[in-house]
């Protein structure tokens, strides 16, 4: 992955990652591979994926920008909306079947391209447009075509299966392929690591540059629009993982702030605690990062205690994962770290293991230590056939139960939050409250969170940390007030408002 | 609409504009009124509409950011997913019917808001759950529940009608409402054009921005970025309102470049004309400018007669609108000056008649002069019932044929573009080709295009202007040179790549 368009790639500039087409060529010998090790599938048979579908926003002409349907992308890499892909799984013979689109359109979207254009542009095989998938798929007498269907056990929503006019023709199967294809995400091959690092390595970047802006009269959105602009400007990461949540104050501890309702729209204020969970994409391939840091660039003495406490969970984690170990033991890991430095702190009080029977630390985590990320920031695998979710609190948030295995990509966020729907509710549980300090929980009543979300790739004896953001409070606070020497005024401050009256 | 929350508004802080609830007020009883001059409406009617529904990307858990349903946002101003609104024709007394979430909810979404929340958010009559709509309406005893269908005519899709579990106990009535809802629309109060006219200044001043950071070697996409952080980080305008059409060179003849397809990722080099459509929306209601100006900062005489004679024609409309003129004589209009300018250039030669018999202009510029704009970028109420579609090259384009009435938002965006297609499509048609200089021609084959749009406001006696950027070639000029003092090395520019390597 050296210098730009040298082959047929992705690439956004000679300063970015070229990602080849190689990378998906491998996504589907490792599919085929796989699923003619399942002795499941017949000689002559063809994986068919349907590809994500253009929309309007509801009645309007208003089209929201395309991003590709993840499998899709896993296994074709191809940009435009309204394709399918068909895969022989003999001989791995890869078909791309873009839409065909009327003479027209030229005027509109530019030149339109060719059969030849596209088997250039994305290296398949075989291209033929929409229109003849029947005809084409006919020709090659599959034995029997295996579609997409299967759960998303983070949406608990079914993927959309690939249909077409004439599919009634063939012998489907929509069983087979999801499990397989789910399985091959989980572990990533060296192309689509490099990805997940330079998504990992701009982002970081961009966050150490929210950090420099960050002081008390900032807007949240603000920090959001800094981060967007630092991806796509100097890393051409066009699209977000996910929704930036810059919760300040009392707004970190609202899980998934940040969304239309409660838009990143108040003021950071001094004594805020920021917590800013935020990644953009290259390729589709996600970043998932959070700092949590003072509004002011000084830790006070809680916002260390509570900070520290959280780091001693990440870092306890990363120190102990490695391929066997099982993530839900990581978990509880996690857990017990932050449960020993906040009886440390005098927020709680009395027996670890008594407060952990009585889910205790879900009051203060509620989510699950973290998630595998690939394509999707929540990506798919985390509950194959034969796992089970462990039905408590906190646990029961984990996306994965899984033991892991080198080349599985994963979040590691530990957080520490003060909800106060959570703490009124342990408060009227005489099981729970007898280990909280009400005296001193009531001073960290209004402070929000801290979580602290790393990316890691695990290896052959232990992980790969593929963020790199400042994490001690000595390192914020040092790149913080680097930060200080470069303020311009922020627009809210300007007593020139000609442009913004 | 002054300083920030001193009432139930939309805002994004001090330096940026307050909207007041009021807006909506008022557009609710101007609908009731409407409705009510109608005659065909029995007393006891309820308008009923339901917002924009919150979805996921395709089977994962990925939240696309919301943006409310027009209809709903013009009535209601209401941020969050998921909701109804009824109206009382009658009274005009308002009912929002936000979701009911689960209590658990409050820990992902933060304190959840409560009927009383609601109602001093957005300054409605009543609110109550809408678990609870078919009950609360049942109780009204409404005559009739007027819901909202109707066809789009710039997308060819039908608005989404209301519907709850229940609503087979009443009597619909789903014709009456979406003509005068629409028409409605069309004619802006001042509230919505103070909010028009914020969107429009600091879209402006983004532009702006960008052309003083345009230079050969910037990505597309990098002025897209520019664009996009200077609208949300200065005036809280955190959603733009299409997709940043980026083109540089050749890509400024593709009309509706910029997206997932062709994504802004073109270098600007050398000699590259730049056609930057971009606009942003501030509380939903949108601006929709385009700038064109040469990557250098110097026009050449073939990119400076290319872009007078768009100005020309885009000044001539300017100076032609005002209550009662016809806006496909503008189109006409503005296709004449266009034609007369391509002669004098050499690129054209013989009687305009003649050629705009044969619809030669539509060569040039195949799309119409202009729409409607407002709460969707194209905004509705084109044709409205009694008006038809003119069946003619770049007529058919047009998105109104209507004739002006003060507060009417229209843009004015005349183009001048060669595209290949219609041009060999031309050459080869013996009524037109006759017309053309195709020595002259050949020299401007990959010039691109030039489009020069902005958005404007009927007034009784002639229009607002609410585009303020750089317009002349002077001040392109100008303007382009005070950006070349400011400049830092861009990302792909860097030899310090630690970050980026």
């Amino acid at each position: 992955m050296a210098s730009c368009k040298t082959q047929p790639s992705f690439c956004r500039g000679e300063h970015t990652l070229d990602v080849p087409m190689e990378l998906f060529q491998l996504n589907r010998d490792r599919l085929c591979e796989r699923l003619r090790a399942t002795g499941n599938v017949p000689a002559g048979a063809i994986v068919l994926l349907q590809g994500g579908v253009a929309e309007t926003r509801n009645d309007s002409d208003h089209e929201p920008l395309f991003r590709q349907e993840s499998y899709f992308h896993w296994a074709f890499g191809v940009e435009e909306p309204d394709c399918y892909g068909a895969i022989e799984v003999d001989t791995g013979n890869s078909i791309l079947f873009p839409p065909k689109l009327p003479e027209s359109y030229a005027v509109w979207m530019g030149r339109l391209l060719t059969v030849d254009d596209f088997k250039n542009l994305y290296s398949v095989n075989e291209v033929h447009f929409s229109d003849k998938i029947a005809e084409v798929l006919k020709s090659k007498s599959p034995s029997v075509l295996l579609t997409l269907h299967g759960l998303n056990t983070d949406s608990s929503k079914y993927s959309k299966e690939a249909v077409f006019e004439g599919i009634g023709g063939f012998i489907v199967n929509n069983e087979i392929l999801h499990p397989e294809i789910s399985e091959c995400r989980v572990f990533k091959t060296d192309f689509e690591l490099e990805v997940l690092r330079y998504s990992n390595k701009i982002s970081s970047a961009a966050h150490i540059e929210v950090m420099k802006h960050v002081r008390p009269g900032l807007y949240e959105y603000q920090a959001e629009s800094i981060f967007h602009h630092y991806c796509r400007y100097n890393g051409g990461l066009r699209n977000l993982s996910y929704t930036c949540i810059c919760g300040s104050g009392h707004n970190g501890s609202v899980l998934h702030y940040g969304h239309a309702g409660a838009p990143n729209s108040k003021k950071i204020e001094t004594g805020d605690m920021c917590l800013f969970d935020m990644g953009a994409e290259y390729n589709c391939y996600a970043s998932d990062i959070t700092c949590s840091f003072p509004a002011t660039g000084h830790f006070t003495a809680d916002q260390r205690g509570i900070y520290e406490a959280v780091l001693a969970a990440n870092r306890a984690v990363m120190t102990a994962v490695r391929p066997g170990v099982s993530w839900v033991d990581m978990h509880r890991l996690a857990e017990r770290v932050l449960l020993e430095h906040l009886v440390a702190l005098g927020v709680l009080q009395g027996d670890i293991d008594e407060m952990i029977k009585v889910r205790l630390p879900a009051i203060f985590m509620p989510h699950g230590l973290g998630h595998f990320l690939g394509i999707d920031t929540h990506d798919c695998g985390g509950y194959p056939q034969g796992t089970t979710r462990i039905e408590e609190p906190g646990l029961r948030s984990l996306r994965t139960v899984r033991t892991l295995e080198a080349r599985m990509v994963l979040t590691i966020e530990p957080g520490c939050y003060f909800i106060d729907h959570l703490l009124n509710a342990a408060l009227k549980n005489a099981e729970q409250r007898v280990f909280i300090q009400e005296e001193v929980l009531r001073r960290f009543r209004s402070f929000g969170g801290v979580r602290i979300e790393d990316d890691i790739a695990i290896t052959e004896t232990g992980m790969e940390l593929l963020t790199c953001v400042p994490r001690t409070v000595e390192e914020i606070e040092r790149v913080m007030a680097e930060g200080r020497l470069l303020h311009q005024p922020l627009p809210q401050e300007r007593t020139d408002k000609q442009t913004l009256s």
